[in-house]
């Protein structure tokens, strides 16, 4: 078991859904990804930035499932980031109603010193120029850094895309993104062109239709799980991701097979995610749920020939 | 191996897609299921209309896959059914352009005798009212009845479609269909619901990101194999119906496992079919390619823990 380092946003959301509404719930891709990945290590090294208004009790909450805090700064009178959504019937696609940055305004991330040896890294979806401010802050001993990105800074910061892009190992993005970025329209073609411009692997998140995993001329095709209802999508790629590289930092092995492996017990994370507004479902998951949740995706895919 | 009965259209279509165009070339969904089916069976029986402007050529070449043309009504002066659509970059979305019935008008479908006793049958897209007539001419000794439709049917003859769905064993729609007929938006929902309408087993097609097979509490996920290049979508529904029919039709085995390699080879060949325009690909298919494109499918999805 190694280190895992995630950094990227804790915040408070307010979520509507045709099943229900939640508002100023516990949010943050870095949120979900820690939690995800709690349970496979309790070696998680967070680094975010929250106001003063964030509870205590939800720091704590962290902490009892072995994420360190030490990299999380706690802003006095500020407020933490703050998003509020509002999904469609097809809750692939969503309406953001506000985003406000507070306190991630001032995020200047700095590692903790235990925090630079990490030997997994994952970026959540915040300004390329932070995440190379990350990564120049780690002591090159590591072996998996991923990272993931949205359309938005494809659109102002190429450049600085680029240039983290450049210098980590897999980067997690969904279908609409991979398109944007590569200019193809096929995944196959997109992943193709998404590796020459740094990454050795690259996964799709497809939301309901699952994910896909792309190294050199392998592909792993993950489905997400089919499920009676999905009450809330938010946080579920951030949780596939915590998930995914929660069970790579616990195996530390990064061949191919076991990175299938990865991305199934990601899609098990996801798929407990969605079953509950906020991290209500992944605060208070036990490890046989997760153990035969993750069966459910063999028998959902496998056959003999 | 058991008789194959396929009931449908045999076409014209033209079609343009963002990397071609094809005027006036073989379609129809019969066509395509029934050179799917034929790489697993030469025991097909087919029914369908076609005008005077048909080739013979394409008749025998139907007929050198071990498709039996008797129940192929040929219709002096007219012209065949023809269908012209157009696909956007998106290739799960489509524009119909024309729809031209001409002999489809008058389609009364009369089983010779010899096909009466088909074990397995394939009713593919026609009037729910044509749909039942075929089911009134069996002689009750079917192992296997599938049958697809659309939302047009839903839209104007519910009833009808309601009585034809009640006497089959497999429904295979898309994705979009399965919601609407069911009004749920979950597809494992939609699958409880339409099983009480009386099929045992519920095939959702869902393009690109694959198929998904319902049977009571048993569910499985078929992905559609990335390709780099997708050059025409049209007839890979039912050329996937073809592949999963003939399959079951060759093996005459409708257990849940035998049901899981037989979307696999649908799948297969639905992979096929979109790399070329019209039954350009399905026409000259080898074996070992079959063999070996499903082969892939296992690689693409299974995993070990």
């Amino acid at each position: 078991m190694k280190d895992l380092l995630t950094v990227g946003t804790v915040a408070f959301d307010s979520i509507e859904t045709p099943y229900g509404k939640a508002e100023m719930v516990i949010g943050g891709a870095c949120t979900y990804a820690s939690y995800a990945a709690s349970y496979f290590t309790d070696r998680i090294n967070l680094v975010s930035i929250v106001g003063d208004d964030f509870p205590q009790s939800e720091m704590e909450a962290l902490e009892d499932k072995g994420v360190n805090l030490k990299g999380l700064e706690i802003k006095e009178n500020a407020k933490s980031f703050f998003w509020a959504g509002k999904y469609h019937e097809n809750m692939n696609k969503r309406d953001t109603l506000t985003t406000d940055l507070n306190v991630l305004d001032d995020f200047n991330p700095v590692l903790p010193e235990e925090y630079k040896s990490s030997k997994y890294v994952m970026l959540g979806n915040i300004t390329p120029e932070l995440q190379t401010q990350v990564l120049d802050q780690l002591d090159g001993t590591q072996r998996l850094i991923a990272m993931d990105t949205m359309n938005f800074w494809m659109d102002i910061a190429w450049d600085e895309l680029m240039n983290v892009i450049s210098r980590v190992d897999i980067l997690t993005i969904n279908d609409e993104e991979a398109r944007q970025m590569s200019g193809e329209y096929s995944l196959v073609k997109a992943a193709y062109k998404i590796h020459e411009l740094g990454p050795k692997f690259l996964v799709i998140k497809k939301g309901e239709h699952g994910a896909l995993l792309f190294a050199d001329d392998q592909i792993f095709y993950a489905p997400a799980l089919p499920l009676s209802q999905v009450y809330d999508p938010t946080g579920a790629g951030d949780t596939f991701a915590g998930g995914f590289m929660g069970y790579l930092a616990k195996t530390d092995d990064v061949s191919f097979d076991n990175m299938k492996r990865a991305v199934i017990h990601g899609s098990a994370m996801a798929s407990f995610c969605v079953e509950e507004f906020s991290i209500k479902r992944l605060k208070y998951l036990r490890d046989d749920e997760v153990v035969s949740r993750v069966r459910k995706f063999k028998q959902l895919t496998h056959f003999d020939l």
